[in-house]
């Protein structure tokens, strides 16, 4: 059964500055409804992150895991709201039921990748925005509804609010994964570089882990109070002076912001022997791995993505007992100030997510 | 109490056919005999490996967790003989036992590296040569006698003899350690990047530990039939075309061998999800890894550095039981002869290790 539903559409590549870009009012056929999906009415999401941003900007750019963005593009990669109708194989949910949504909508369930609590690797996942499923592309949260594999829509705790938890669904698990399977803890001297959408929850997980240090790393010592009151144990300016007075000194570095001047080298030296360097963003061009870093100190450097619906509901256990909880910025769910979101979002002032809130009003 | 040794020493920087800059024979004061020292008499060991090419081709370089080149240098990281003197306290170990030594000859032995059996990480590890030991100028195997730590001199088991055992002391420790510390075996799937001196080792571990398959990747098709014979259960040429249709198929990819062509994107494809690229050899520049690949497929890029005196004995077991070996050519012990093999072996020719047989002659 498909249905009329209406989102936000990116109609082509968005340019800075140009109206005509922006993202407009559009009415599209949904997927059916599969025995296996929920529908959900959209509450609360995320404004563009950088990936989604990068994605959206650029015709040319081929992202892997992600696709070349195709048009009409609806975005909206995380987000939170009420089922509204659900398949006939629905068993876990039911209607009225609050869930969220993260990047990843669906799976096939069956692979090596799912059944070890890795779905979000599975080959044939389902992204939440500008994938396909069984032949339909699939558009995001930036709709007044969306249908999504039961298995992938996760249900919120009661304590945390829609707005709140909708930047948990990317952020919060990508932010959250690396404690997880890195086993970083009281034993760990966590570092933390960039305090932006991923590392203001990075910093907050590590004190609901409760790393034995947490040390935060920002380009300026703008965020030094925001560092400290989100859990940070010591600050630093990124400079070759102060990382110079830290050498060895961390068991992890998780990267949440990098860019082309990025010192590689730098970093690894942070890290004491046997160290992991723990890659959450992603830089557009290669990075430049000294290895003899690597070699000498058994250093390693890892990727991480997302998390599966496993880690989702493990992630959101751990936010409502601990508090962990996203620092956003809100604007209403209309076409013009979801744009405006987004201006204010590229600007780099938001501090730290924006998220659209309530039902759309087209 | 020191007394006078003989060797054959570097006494400035090498360039390639300047006879003035080869080895030279050089008699120099012995450091002391601590009483955790043995004395071995030299009886084989291992022409120059690259990295301490490296070292001895250049004033200039200086690489991490070695030092840089001081002259007279007598190298020689790898060695086997037999114990002629002991110190004191020496408990283990007596005259006239048969010992090898790696590039490690001595550590700390209290701090957290050397007893979690990671004592080649000790922040004050003594290189077997081109080091410091407690003031006193560390010279290598291409001597008639050198001093080491009790517990860094390393019982040869008596099925291996020392022409054959000298390359197992850096080379076949350093291929050893990623099955040990990956834990790779029968469920894993391995490729092996290079077949030389560290190649054509790791390939025999692959065997020896029963890996799933052994995939061995060289730059053409020359070498084919002795990875066969070493051990591979597949060959492949390293060629954009026949990387691709391997995408995916391996769990760990060693990476023995790299220069400046080398494309780590393409290696990094070869990984399956949550594979580990593990690099053993040293390439001189940075190296230019793409992040979405460790970012989505949850890869992982690993260094490894020789082995702790724990791991050195563990390998001589597995090697003495499984029949791993080195591929030699032997020279004799004299000058002339040593300083033929160091031109055999920077012309590349070699297969796949120039051992120095017998003792000092000069």
């Amino acid at each position: 059964m498909t249905e009329q539903f209406v989102g936000y559409a990116a109609l082509q590549p968005y340019v800075k500055d140009n109206k005509d870009t922006e993202l407009k009012v559009h009415t599209f056929e949904s997927r059916p409804l599969d025995a296996d999906d929920v529908e959900i009415e959209v509450a609360a999401l995320t404004n563009l992150p950088p990936v989604a941003a990068q994605i959206f900007t650029s015709l040319q750019m081929q992202v892997e895991g992600w696709n070349r963005a195709n048009f009409p593009l609806i975005p909206g990669h995380e987000f939170i709201g009420h089922i509204v109708a659900v398949g006939d194989k629905v068993n876990q949910l039911k209607i009225g039921d609050r869930v969220g949504v993260s990047p990843v909508a669906g799976s096939c369930g069956t692979c090596k990748e799912c059944t070890s609590a890795f779905g979000q690797l599975c080959a044939n996942k389902v992204l939440t925005y500008n994938g396909m499923h069984k032949g339909f592309r699939t558009y995001g949260g930036y709709a007044n509804k969306v249908r999504v594999q039961e298995s992938w829509a996760i249900k919120i705790p009661d304590n945390i609010s829609s707005e709140e938890g909708a930047p948990l669904l990317c952020a919060g698990v990508t932010t959250y994964l690396p404690f997880k399977h890195h086993d970083l803890g009281p034993q760990q001297r966590v570092g933390i570089l960039g305090i932006g959408g991923l590392g203001h929850l990075a910093i907050q997980w590590a004190r609901a882990r409760g790393c034995k240090e947490v040390v935060v790393i920002s380009s300026s010592s703008n965020k030094k109070e925001e560092a400290i009151k989100l859990g940070a144990t010591q600050f630093a300016v990124n400079s070759p002076e102060e990382l110079t007075k830290r050498s060895k000194s961390l068991d992890a570095l998780l990267v949440c912001g990098s860019g082309p001047s990025t010192n590689w080298g730098q970093l690894l030296d942070l890290l004491d022997d046997h160290g992991k360097l723990i890659l959450l963003d992603l830089p557009e061009q290669p990075i430049a791995i000294p290895p003899a870093a690597l070699v000498y100190r058994h250093l390693s450097i890892v990727g991480s993505f997302v998390g599966s619906n496993v880690d989702l509901a493990e992630m959101l256990a751990l936010a409502s007992e601990t508090g962990v909880r996203p620092w956003i910025e809100k604007v209403g769910n209309s076409c013009e100030e979801v744009n405006n979101g987004i201006k204010q979002l590229m600007s780099g002032k938001a501090r730290y997510r924006v998220v659209i809130c309530g039902k759309g009003r087209q």
